[in-house]
């Protein structure tokens, strides 16, 4: 599949970044000379945050090319997506050139912000609105206006969520609601109520919090409580007419109110770079997201589902080599002494074992038919110490089993090839049923029976055999 | 110290929980007969939540008493918090009473949304305006307006986030931006552009990600790049003289609005009771703000401030028994079989390693200028499965040290007295700057000579001794 992207500046290479993580060829056209370096360093930052929202591997990246016409750049596309800057005789003009070159296949996409597809096809082009949220690598939203319904599927199967919206409207639903926030900002700021870093304080503080895993109506029922919906309109209903905002008006958007607030947004975030703030915030999401996954609410659901249609597999068989695991030391793996958390090694190590289980046969995702194993000891040697961002894999070995238990080792390698760690493991199949020990599957047995074989002719490690002796 | 809460509904509730649960005494005056049970409820949830943002015990639960009216419940109070109905007639009144009664001394607080202080005191009274967020127990906004300085200080001892406010004004800000949300949202459902499931998702999928740990201005100073806030106010600037919003009117709060968006909100999370809507919304908030406290950063920096503070520790001797670690097992522990996942035996075998260190004089918050301890190797026998909810505790013996090793060993207990799990654990200690290995301090030593000396009679657990042979 190819996608070909028209303009690429952050939302662009956010898209660029998307669509190549999944396994998409994607071309770039932008007239900006800059436009390789920048799109270069939202990859990078995508690299380095969208693998850790999945447990396993996302497929290999596709090929990027850069392109030096809108013509060259969307031919043979699947998808076409313009993110060039909001202004409607760009916009025309760009989609004119994307209907006369383009595939009449394709999908054509508009990242537009505000403009209704009515406004972008007024010239007889056949655009709709897919409009994504900074950084488009991580957040999964996307608004749909005048979109086929296809499209929607194939948001899908990069990993994103897609929110069609049923009437055009400008601005759509999302930039509505931040557009009102804005303005009411403006005026707290201009007005002297608050600086930028306080009123950023009053979101993170409270309601963003809250608004990362509900929104404003779901928020609202809890809060009207046993009573629901109507008992909390009835007591917030009437404070429209209170004078709780200054929205009836527009503040005037001079050089003494931008530079008010560039003053106060250079005091509030100028210790950290751009770059700095983005790795700060992309580690957050990532933590949000993660913990969403395991409660597979909100946008967590969405990783959730993604993960489960990922192809790829993280374990892997080459000559006779078992590879159980491979990923990159996160940022909250780090603990006091700079180095990686003592348990994340065992939680690697845990996650291993269940790869290899995976490799044998076992449906970890159904185990309420069957059974399964039970871990009963671990031993784990800490041998050198992993640094944040570090690449790291790991190799099992069977060293015995029978249809009760299962006894495995393996060792966690790092990028320069050494051995961080070795772990042992003992375990037990059980039945769901009965809890009781014992009747592992003919089916696994045969798959670690040949497991065992890559290993027979190998010696037995030095720091193995002091588990269940 | 006293908190007298008078208004005992969700907001009222949230209050007494954040003071009882850090420690204080709280007295409450509510004419509902049904306060009591409502009041149990939030408390019910806050000591399911709050004690989880933290890896220390929080302070013993102060006493919790029903006062039959104000009077007697503002008795001795060191603070006041007034929670009643958004009506002004009726917070006259209260605060009158409370002025009367209430020590001279007490910090007297009203948790009102919308009114000014000026408004609330126009009869003469000394509120000031501590407007938090719900659920309170666990976010830790509170805006103040008017208040006295040293308010803010014990905020912060219950483990809150004091925003000042430099003017009165209508709602204060985050309410505010709330309104204008709202207000915006109010259209969309009434203009049939989307639903309240919809609008939810624009939110939780998108921009309200972003929120919980980056507000407004910091976030559109990221998507200004490196050109900074100028260059993004340039552009987003002009947006305000667009039809974006329809902001400039208010909806008809009309029985028919309120009728859809409540058919519309029961579709959306009628599935759910309020109760199971809570639970899933602290388990969110929970796993945010840990998140958020590993990396210093928001919400969780509040966090991490108010846990460096905690003097209760977890850690304990009583009887020669030394106590490592107590807890309850969380939901993000919980795997596929439905019981504690194997790693996070290790994780609270490690915190027990820890807590041990900190009880022998180790400063784990400051490493740079000695030395600390290494883990080499561990060993875990899992003996018996650990259940969603369960409280445990760790109980810990030294099996042999000098100032290069230590060897420890861990039982991990259940409520019902049983033994889930056994840890050994091999320490080097390292120094922080050669990087080579011993000299431990003489006070490390002492402390740890002390704690074995308390079981040096007694005999060597079944299942050690097979870790350092």
């Amino acid at each position: 599949m190819k996608a070909a992207i028209i303009g690429g500046g952050v939302i662009g290479g956010g898209w660029a970044a998307r669509f190549l993580l999944n396994g998409w060829d994607v071309d770039i056209f932008d007239l900006d000379p800059e436009a390789e370096r920048k799109i270069g360093e939202v990859l990078s930052n995508a690299r380095q945050a969208l693998p850790h929202l999945y447990d396993k591997a996302l497929p290999n990246e596709g090929k990027l090319s850069f392109k030096n016409s809108i013509a060259t750049c969307v031919e043979n596309a699947d998808w076409v997506q313009e993110s060039v800057p909001e202004r409607l005789d760009l916009k025309l003009k760009v989609h004119e050139e994307i209907n006369n070159f383009a595939p009449k296949t394709a999908f054509i996409g508009s990242s537009t912000s505000g403009f209704k597809p009515s406004e972008i096809n007024q010239n007889g082009t056949r655009a709709f609105v897919a409009h994504p949220f900074n950084p488009v690598y991580l957040l999964p939203l996307v608004e749909l206006v005048g979109a086929p319904q296809d499209s929607g599927l194939i948001l899908e199967s990069i990993g994103m969520f897609a929110l069609n919206i049923r009437k055009e409207i400008d601005a759509h639903i999302a930039d509505r609601l931040l557009e009102a926030v804005w303005r009411e900002a403006l005026w707290l700021v201009k007005d002297g109520i608050a600086t930028t870093e306080e009123i950023d304080e009053s979101i993170r503080m409270g309601f963003g919090l809250r608004w990362a895993q509900m929104g404003l109506f779901e928020t609202y029922r809890i809060a009207g409580g046993e009573a629901g919906m109507k008992h909390f309109m009835a007591q917030f209903g009437p404070c429209l007419s209170l004078p709780w905002t200054k929205l009836m008006d527009v503040p005037e958007f001079d050089d003494a109110l931008v530079n008010l607030i560039a003053e106060q947004s250079d005091a509030q975030s100028g210790s950290l770079s751009i770059r700095e703030l983005e790795r700060q915030r992309d580690s957050n999401l990532i933590g949000f997201m993660r913990h969403l996954k395991a409660q597979n609410w909100g946008a967590g659901k969405v990783i959730a589902q993604h993960e489960q249609k990922l192809h790829a597999k993280i374990g892997s068989i080459e000559n006779k080599k078992i590879t159980t695991g491979k990923g990159r030391v996160l940022p909250s793996w780090i603990d006091y002494n700079g180095h990686m958390t003592e348990y994340r090694y065992g939680q690697i190590l845990a996650d291993g074992v269940d790869e290899l289980l995976i490799m044998a046969g076992l449906d970890l995702s159904d185990l309420s038919q069957g059974g399964s194993y039970f871990t009963v000891e671990n031993h784990v040697n800490y041998l050198s110490e992993m640094k944040l961002g570090e690449e790291y894999h790991i190799e099992a070995r069977i060293m015995a089993f029978d249809d009760k238990r299962l006894h495995v080792y393996q060792r966690v390698y790092t990028e320069n090839g050494s051995c961080a760690a070795s772990g042992e493991h003992m375990l037990l199949y059980v039945d769901a049923k009965t809890r009781k020990v014992g009747g592992a599957p003919k089916q696994i047995m045969e798959a670690l029976n040949q497991f065992a074989a890559y290993h027979a002719n190998i010696d037995i490690p030095n720091d193995a055999g002091k588990v269940g002796k």
